[in-house]
């Protein structure tokens, strides 16, 4: 039996985070891996799904400026697919997670390699891989950070199917001809535009409902499906597969579609979800239901469970599946944690959960870009807040149309009008990453609208598009 | 004699935006200009030489992501700097000034063409271009709005050489193959990238101090030059023109140094800083100094002018020689104007520069990008304030890796440790223009680090700088 002051189940980002602040304010950590250190998003993820979309959303940007042009030449048009998939391998650090561990040693965390499960109170068996058990004990919390898995569909022959999730999609050895989507979210509209990008011939999405990305504003699944229209994606709304058939492993799939007739592709990439990763991770034995999100309060602490000792952050609590507040919520977790370890005040500034009450921000890397934080003008009316909302078309900015010919783009604010404060915001434009943190800044921390008219875009940036929302609002 | 409510004397992006203002607010309004009603920025200034450097730094980024090439096949290599100039040519309107006319018409402002100058106490005598005189007079305010030119240094032969200002270099019609440029700061900067880029064989910078940039953190200007340096230009520090000498008007032009020595050139643009244009404006008339910018106080009213009826935003005030700076204190003037012209609150929050104070926020537009708010270090530090700085190094940021291979970039932050806030930041970095906003918020509005903290950046965005120089601050 092996004792640490912290023990984390999960060396994803948000585990390692977690890790490496606790450690860094002296206490002894484990951490706990069953795959590679580093987790989904470094590897299978976030990292090379925009390793992947990077060249196609910057072929966009070229073909919308005057005087430039790619060389096409080469076989399969202008964008050299082997030389992308090699720079993803670089990226992932070719699925290697040696640098990671490194980093774990030098913040001077344990890594156990194994699978990690609650045995009680503060108690975690590991599973190695060969297959012997070691136990470890918490002097001072236990905090999950065990991610999510994509939820496949109980469609007749799907499973059997072997069909990709974001694993393979971002891992795979060569563009597929022909790909069917099912799904139309985050995951199944980056890989769609990146397959397509990339040289896929055909790329299908089946959609159940009537748009992608439904829990934004409206106009980014709109816009986006426009343009994933454009570049050559087939998206059928209101359409389900209903049976898939793959006869041979590895040869064609064909889905048998709910309005009748089939789809026939070389992959079948199912983007339909994930759901937080809670299977073998014991929490009856300490008495949390089995299934579902880990139940936390806004200091990542477990819910129900005596004394206190648990915490769950990332998105095995289900609060948002994105990297970033997985590690937000790690720091905000290692910090309470390290504070009522040491006797100390657990309610500082940065002890509590503010951003996800906000409003999570989020980038969805389509061309356009669409990135949005805090409530929808849906959401925020639901809440009963008194909200008015404020529109610009970004290619009416200077600096948006200096941008490319072709340059479009939306905004979208929703304010309080009681606190005359951001509830959210939304950009849809190409390129717009960057100008998300503008508004988190501005929603998080309640910067009222009179306090942003100080704020002045420089000329002639895209983000003057701040200055015409706030014009628009009648300032 | 012809009376309005308000004369604004120059239409430039100043002078129209507050004429547009308090038009709209119902007084009436005349605005005059000389040339193009659209101004500097529009014609011969920020819109041009964006439309020049656009696909100059697109072709930077294309170089530094695997998987895409230029086509240079064509002759001049990968950039058509022809339909570079086309387009140009598009974004200025090919220099008419219909559209800003029939925008002028739509918002109720009167244009009246010809050279405006005080003449006594709310009097404004217009020269008109058949040598008419027209005489105005202003029951309200009138507002200086005639912006800046360049200083053209006192070199012997200089003048008669008919050097490039900002006017012939962003509206010229072909590349020259050699250019001397006298100046080491934004236009200097700019324009050293736009010609090489777009194909000039030689550009040869004469840069009086040892560095570019002076006004921005040191490491700006050291990081740009050594980027221009990469890219081909030769940049002289410590030197000086002596004397210039072309024998022929349009032939070579050659400046003998002060470090002994000469360059020879196609063209030799002087881009040495600009003076706020005050020549002709009849200050005398109404007690002010005919020499220097007009001072005003936060509201933009002149002072030492008896009944307050005079105000200047833009250039000509001398407070920040930036198109929205101008813009913004045009708005303040004009929200001031309205409401003593309805003997309302002259006070409310838009009433007074908060954001010139703060430090205005400004964006260089080489490769990689320049953008700065606030105060430098050296600033903050001669002013008396507690000063911690922080720095990160952006291609440490995954978002920032994932933009491309090459891609290097800095960020530094100036904190107030006695308030716990921003002073200033700086960011150097390809593409960062759009960072710059978030800064801008921030730094004006007084954001605490405490509650910058719970902003988070979206993974993996460029704006993940925001959380390491957090971290690195110590939260």
């Amino acid at each position: 039996m092996e004792a640490f002051d912290v023990i984390v189940i999960g060396a994803g980002p948000a585990g390692e985070v977690a890790a490496g602040r606790v450690a860094a304010a002296g206490l002894s950590t484990a951490i706990v891996e069953s795959e590679l250190a580093g987790g989904e998003c470094t590897y299978w993820a976030c990292i090379p799904s925009k390793a992947l979309l990077r060249p196609v959303d910057l072929a966009g940007e070229v073909r919308r400026v005057t005087g430039l042009r790619l060389d096409d030449t080469a076989e399969g048009g202008p964008i050299d697919a082997a030389a992308v998939l090699a720079r993803r391998d670089a990226a992932v650090s070719d699925y290697d997670d040696a640098g990671q561990v490194r980093w774990l040693d030098s913040a001077g965390v344990t890594l156990v390699r194994g699978t990690g499960r609650l045995a009680g109170p503060r108690r975690v068996e590991v599973t190695t891989d060969d297959g012997g058990v070691r136990t470890l004990v918490a002097n001072h919390a236990v905090m999950l950070a065990t991610g999510s898995g994509p939820v496949i569909p109980p469609v007749p022959g799907l499973a059997a199917a072997e069909p990709w999730t974001n694993r393979e999609a971002t891992g795979m050895r060569a563009v597929p001809e022909r790909l069917v989507v099912i799904g139309g979210g985050v995951v199944a509209c980056e890989m769609a535009q990146a397959m397509r990008g990339l040289g896929a011939r055909e790329v299908t999405m089946l959609v159940r409902g009537g748009e992608l990305l439904t829990r934004m504003e409206p106009f980014a699944g709109e816009t986006v499906a426009r343009s994933l229209t454009d570049q050559g994606v087939d998206i059928r709304t209101h359409e389900s597969a209903e049976k898939v058939e793959r006869p041979e492993p590895g040869g064609e799939v064909t889905v048998r579609l709910a309005s009748g007739g089939t789809v026939t592709a070389d992959e079948i990439l199912v983007a339909t979800g994930r759901r937080s990763a809670v299977g073998d991770l014991g929490l009856a034995s300490v008495g949390l239901p089995e299934s579902g999100p880990v139940e936390v309060d806004e200091s990542m602490r477990a819910t129900g469970v005596a004394d206190g000792w648990l915490y769950a952050v990332g998105d095995v609590n289900g609060h948002a599946l994105l990297t970033h507040m997985g590690k937000y919520q790690a720091r905000v977790a290692s910090d309470v944690i390290v504070a009522r370890a040491r006797g100390e005040a657990d309610d500082r500034p940065g002890m509590r959960d503010r951003a996800g009450r906000a409003g999570a921000p989020q980038v969805v890397f389509t061309d356009p870009q669409v990135c949005a934080v805090g409530r929808t003008e849906a959401q925020a009316r639901a809440e009963g807040f008194d909200v008015r909302v404020v529109e610009y078309d970004m290619e009416q900015v200077a600096g948006g149309y200096l941008l490319g010919d072709g340059y479009r783009g939306k905004a979208k604010a929703v304010v309080d009008e009681r606190r005359r404060v951001l509830l959210g915001v939304t950009f849809v434009a190409p390129g717009a990453a960057e100008l998300l943190h503008a508004a988190t800044i501005a929603v998080t921390t309640g910067v009222t609208l009179d306090d942003l008219w100080h704020a002045v875009p420089a000329f002639p940036t895209v983000s003057e598009v701040w200055l015409r929302l706030l014009e628009a609002y009648g300032l």
